[in-house]
Order: structure tokens, then sequence, then C-alpha cells
């Protein structure tokens, strides 16, 4: 299937180069150049800089301008001022270069007339040259695939080809689509806890490349099963419904974040990166879709897109979820939750209930919220026989667990593998705040297990999965 | 003043005790009774270990039994079976011991009549000596003071009076009082990202001590400003309306939590601790005071809490919000926070707008939100100045900065000082997911900044704030 409206490979060169130039090159690392080169010196790739008031940086040569440059680069990341920036993407386009990476700011996003027609004339220059234009105001890209790094934002490393993400046993990879800058720094930092990114594509004001030729470009892309995606609009917003759409039938699953859902935001957005977006039949029709969910709060964002890409698919005939805990607190607070976002927790079939007593200490509970009790601390197998038995029943789509840190990590292999074998999600729900990163990793990192720092983030999410 | 119903001094045995016996004392690490004895160990005090198969745990003496301990002591710990809980407890209330710690479960939270009869009996012991009990099927009690942890949970290490938390320029300390245990352990690690906790203190089956009682007892006690409060119910829930008040009344600010507000919760709860909530005319009054806010997402409570202890008290007159951001996408994501939550954020005076375009650079946006752009991490400044301009304009009651990790620590001593001068709350939004605690450190230690780790949690705490 190929898109209606973009040739999906258009991006290739920007997204899987073989040579960048990085145009504005700097030994300064507090300038934009200089981080830029920094983020780029760990690509496995041909990396040209230019630079005409140097002749070199550290070992590598510098050329004077970008006509020098010795081969028609795919990629040129251009780390220069405004003042700069259309000379050189005339130049680029006029060479055949593939792609060019914009930073900087003092376009459209100023609400002024010449901010808006220098804009144009960029994109105008791009489109006459062939050549795909990321930004202006944009922090840039980044890629697993070859440690890719073009921007001037310090995203932590990518789940690499090399790091055994790619095999059996290994989490989904998300990609992180977020026209802000910021917000995309922010969000590729749940890298730093386990969640395996594939790519993190910002697009700033979006002049040509905007979120949705990132979607149709990952369509495509068999490295990421998930996309997080969080845009305030796009350069023509009747691309995304069929983005989306595409997305979805190649088997993405979407967790969307749109800014600007308020009277202030949409005020704020014109003078941001003064980009649209527009309600639709076709939009409201995509976004109902099995496989998408939209939500409001950005901090649930990637844990939700993390879920979409762990689930089976489709969900199970059940509409009930079962809720077991270590403490009768933590499952009266996830039925409350499931209750606010219309999930139901109906009591298990006699034949569960028996064989949750026989499993249970006495004055444990053998209903639904199930509650081993803190016995389940000193004798782990009580939770797995429990799990057991509650995703053995026929009622339950899926398995909840409010989980403490007094609880084992050794237990996240057995209950992945009760998830598997009855092919229901089973949600890892941290109860405590801000819990260390390194506590997070072995959940985030296990193929089927899917982490929530919420309650109300996790029976939202299966709300919406269970609705599909 | 004092209370109307509890005289305030009666848990002091329980919660300042000057000698402790631990009955059931253990060698064995992953008893209950050798937990318990760990935390107790670096406890300040007179301790006494009952256990009649030992003569020594390590170079600590044990006593055989109850009887045989040197005096009457203040508080006795029982970590012990079920079966053995109602001799002991008629033993210390016979020899004058001032409160009993009940950890043992099987009573009214089996949901049989059985269960209720033997919890019944052991509150009728206690009362009749004159003793408080806590429990049963309770973590037990911390407090900051001596480093007292007589419980089994392994709470972290609570805000000292010798770490300098006392004097100024510290933050004010919360006390933590949750029926749940393994609430109060989860919710207890925020410590551990630097929030000064006093007091952790839970109550389980609430058979004698319930939450009412802690947060009378507390509202005494000058080394806390804010209570975070959850729980499920009471042994008499006409209680709680002028618990509530009384805490208010002295000053502390409350933050609460109710467990069971939907029908399964609800049923749930009957099959835990069988405790009591009502709702109540009184109870609603209470709720709607200054310096109390109620919340359904319990990973948001201890924000909260820190929050409205930090706050000024009465608000400032105005009503609006400013947002002051370096990213365009993250201002415009708070603003559609704060409609979401009723909170406005109009656009600042002129005499505000021409100081805002004086400090920052040319494509900026001297509104509401205001975005200071990536300039702003060069020259961190910018920030300062700006958050100036904003909380000197009279229709501002409130800064808000979300925060991204590119984003200097440095400034937030002045950002605090500015929020002082101005006696206006500045509050710091975390954008990032699960961020390291020692990123948080600096602002939950700040005396005046209040932290959130969500926007909707910080504009809902806004609105309640404005609301008083």
């Amino acid at each position: 299937m190929t898109s209606a409206f973009t040739p999906s490979g258009s991006l290739d060169r920007l997204l899987k180069p073989d040579s960048i130039a990085l145009v504005g090159a700097s030994s300064n690392n507090s300038a934009l150049g200089g981080r830029a080169l920094d983020h780029l010196s760990r690509w496995q790739g041909r990396l040209y800089l230019v630079n005409p008031r140097q002749a070199h940086i550290g070992e590598r040569p510098c050329f004077a301008s970008i006509e020098q440059l010795p081969e028609a680069v795919d990629c040129a990341v251009l780390a220069i001022p405004a003042d700069q920036v259309e000379a050189a993407v005339r130049q680029c386009a006029s060479l055949g270069i593939g792609a060019v990476v914009v930073f900087a700011s003092g376009y459209a996003e100023t609400g002024d007339d010449e901010g808006r027609a220098a804009q144009a004339r960029l994109a105008s220059l791009a489109a006459a040259g062939g050549m795909r234009l990321v930004g202006p105001n944009c922090v840039g890209v980044a890629s697993h695939r070859h440690a890719l790094n073009a921007a001037f934002a310090g995203f932590p490393p990518l789940a690499g080809p090399g790091d055994g993400l790619d095999g059996q046993g290994a989490a989904p990879r998300i990609a992180l689509v977020s026209q802000s800058g910021a917000l995309a720094l922010a969000l590729s930092q749940a890298a730093e806890r386990g969640v395996p990114l594939s790519h993190v594509l910002t697009c700033g004001n979006s002049s040509d490349v905007d979120v949705a030729d990132y979607l149709v470009w990952l369509a495509a892309q068999p490295e990421c099963r998930g996309i997080a995606l969080t845009y305030e609009g796009l350069r023509d917003p009747d691309r995304l419904a069929p983005a989306i759409g595409e997305a979805l039938d190649r088997g993405k699953k979407l967790a969307i974040c749109r800014l600007g859902l308020s009277p202030p935001g949409q005020d704020a957005i014109r003078r941001h990166t003064a980009t649209m977006s527009r309600s639709s039949p076709a939009l409201a029709a995509a976004m109902s879709r099995q496989g998408v969910l939209s939500l409001t709060a950005i901090e649930r964002l990637i844990e939700t897109a993390c879920f979409l890409a762990k689930a089976p698919d489709p969900a199970p005939q059940a509409r009930g979820v079962a809720v077991l805990s270590a403490s009768g607190g933590t499952g009266i607070l996830a039925v409350d939750a499931a209750f606010r976002a219309g999930v139901t927790t109906p009591q298990p079939q006699r034949s569960t209930r028996d064989r949750l007593q026989q499993c249970l200490p006495g004055f444990a509970s053998a209903r639904n919220p199930c509650d081993t009790t803190a016995q389940s601390t000193r004798h782990p197998t009580l939770l797995l026989d429990a799990a057991q038995a509650l995703l053995a029943d026929p009622g339950y789509a899926a398995l909840v667990l409010p989980w403490g840190r007094s609880q084992s990590a050794n237990l996240f292999p057995e209950l992945a593998r009760l998830s598997r074998q009855h092919g229901k999600p089973v949600c890892v729900v941290w109860m405590s705040p801000s819990p260390g990163q390194d506590l997070l990793r072995p959940v985030e990192g296990d193929p089927t297990l899917a982490l929530f720092l919420s309650l109300d983030a996790c029976f939202e999410s299966l709300a919406g999965w269970l609705r599909g």
C-alpha cells in the first residue's frame, strides 16, 4: 500500500541519510552549531562540516561553503542565524541536497507579515529543488539507525539495532513525533527509564515537513510498532486524518496529544508555530478506529503508546477487567479509577473464586479486586497463582496490578508469560510517586507487560482499547 | 484550643514515646518482628525486646514476657500472630502501657462475625485499660522525632530535627496519614525526592485510633504545616468533619484523597478494613474551607499537600494566573490545562507587556503564556526578568513555569525570592516523565517554590486555592 498523497520514500534521505553536512559547525559547545556537532559526532555516516572561518574543528576538516562539499549530501543541517538561512537553502536546493533542517527562529511564529513571507520563501525554494525542509524553528530529528541525532536538543541515545531490541523478547519500539522541540526533549527522556524509542521527529513551524509526513513515513518503517504524537497544527490540517489512517492500516498503534484544545491555547498557537488544526468528520472517524487513543495529559502520552504497542489486537471478547494487588487500599483505588473510566470490574465466576480460595490465605479476598495481602511479599507465588486464575476467567479482558516497591521484580517474566498464554494484557501500575528509573526498567523493557504511572492513565487506556 | 471530643495529648505516648517494647522481636529479617526490630533499632529511646525463646537478639537482651518488662512502656508493638494478640493486649492494658500497635490481620476485614467480634474485644480491652490501640491489620507509625519507626513497613528516613529543616530556608514539613499501610509505604517514598515528611501514621482497621484521631493530634504539633490524608473510613465517620476543622483552625493545610468513591470501591472496603465513611453537610462544609483540597488521583496527593503548605494564605485578590516557559509548546499545554481546571490566564496589562518587550528577544511572545524561547537557556536572566514583570502585574495571583531539564536549577533561589517578594506562589511543573529524583530535590527542598509533576495537578490545585 502506498500513500495517496506523499511518496513514502520521500523522507528517506532525511531520516536514513548516508551523508550529512553540518552548516555552521562550531567548536563552541554552547552554540547551536557546537551542540549539533557534539550530537552528530556519534552518527555512523559521512559527516561534513561547513564553517568559512575555521580549517578544522577537532580532527575534522571544515569546508568553507556549501558549494565546496564533495558530494550532494542527503541532508544539510543549518545551524546558522536566520539572516543566512535563505541563501543556504537556495544553495542546497540547487546542489541536489535531499533535505535541510532549519533551526533558526524568527519566521511565521513572530506573527508578522515579514516572518510569514520569509518562511514561505524557504518552502518555495525547497519545493522548487525537490528538497524537503524541516522547520524553521525546530530542534531537528533523531533515529536509532546509525545513532542519528541531527538536532541541537540533547536527545538520549535511542534503541539501536545492536542492543538486542530487534529480537524476540524485546519491547516494541515507539517513535516520538512532536512538533514542539521542547516537548520532544522532555518526552524523549522516557528512554532513561527503558522505553525503547526508535525515532524522535520534530518539525517546528512545519513549513514543508509536518507531522502528517512523519506519520506516513513511519507507517512504512518496520522498526516501530507504536507512535506517540503531539502537535499544534499542520501545514495542511486535512492531511492528518489520512496519515493517521495509513499508519493504522500498516499496523501502527497511535497515542495522540493535541495542543491548543482551549481558546487560550489556540490563541497561543497563532503566536508560536502559526500552524493550523481543524476538526472534521474524517479526523473524527480516524481517531475512533481501533489502535488509536487521544489524551489531554501529556505526561501519559508515552505510557499510552507503549500500552497500545504491547496490547493484543484485537482485544478479547470480554469487557471486564480484574484487579490483583498485595494491598487492599490499592485495590480499592484501582476499582475507583476503573469506575471513573467506565471500565467494569465484575466479580470472578464461581470456578475462578474456588481456585482463588485454594491459593490465597484465609483472610484474603477471593474477589475482584483480589487482595493477596502482604502475605504475597513473603510468598510471591501467591500472586502468580491468583494471576493465573484471574486471567483464565472468560469474564476478564485484562489484568491490572497496582505495584509497590516491596514486591519482587522477579515476578515480571512469569506475569508476562501468563499474559501471552491468555492473550490478555497485564498492566503494572506503579503506586509510589517518582520511582527511581531503575525500578521501572524491568517492566518497560518487557515485550508484554505494560507500565503505567497512574491508575487513571491505565484505566482510561484500557477503556479506549476495549471500546475499539 | 482543645478538641471537643478527643484530648489532644492522648496520642502522645504512642507518637512521642520515651520507651517502647517490641513483642515478638525476631532475629529473622524476613519476619515482621525482625523487620520491625530493624526499623526500631535506629530509634533514640529505651527499647525493650520480648521473646520467650531467645535470651538475646544481637547485643540486646530479650524479656520472656510482657509482665517481665522493667517499666510500663509508653508503647508496645505487637509483632505476633493473631492468636496471641488478645492475651498480649490484655496484659498491656493491665500494666498501664500507653498504646499498642497491632500488625496482625484476620479481624473485621475478613467480613465474618468471628473476626468482627475478635476486633471488638481488642478495642474493649484497650479502652478499659485507658490504652490506645492502633490497628489491627496495620503497618505501624513513624515520626521524625528521634527517628521513630514503629512499623514493619520500610518507611524512608523522615526529616529529623538535626537536618536543618527546622530553621529558616527550609521547606515546610508534611505529615502523611494513611489508613492503608501499602499506600503509606508507597507515598512515603516522596521523601526520596526531597519532600520533608514529619510523620507517617497508619491505622488499618481503625478499631480505636483512626484518621480523625491522627488529624486532631497533628493539629497540635508545630512541626508540620501540611497533612496528606488518604482513608477508606473511620470507626465513627461523624468525627472526621470536626477533626478536619480543628486541623484547619490550627493553621494546617490538608490534601485529602478518599478511597471507595465508587460502588465497587465501597464494596471492596467492606471486605478490607470494614470501616465506614459518610457524606454529611458538616463534612461538605469542612471540605469547602480555605486550606483543604480533595482529589481523586492518589499520585497527586503529596504534591498538592506541599503546594498548600507553601502557598500564601490568604490568596491574593487577583484571580488570573501567568504562565512563563522557555518553550511555546509547554506554554500552550499549560493554558489548556488552566482552561480545563477553570483557571483564567488573562493577558498582561500594558505596562507589564512593555516590560516584557524590553527584556525578551524580538520573536518571543510578550503575552500570557509568555515564551522566552530557547534563548533563555543561554541567557537565564531573561526568565528571571520576565518572572519579575509577570509577578508584579496585579492581574496575576500566581506564576506557573513548565520546566525542562535543559533549564538551570541555579534559577530556583532567585525565583523563590521573587515569589516571596510578591507574596504569590511560583509553581514549577516538571515536563519530562519520570525525572530522576536528584533533579527534583532543589524544588522540593525550597521553602517557597511548589513542585508539580503534571500541569493538570498544578492548575487543579491553583483552582482550589483561588476558590478558597
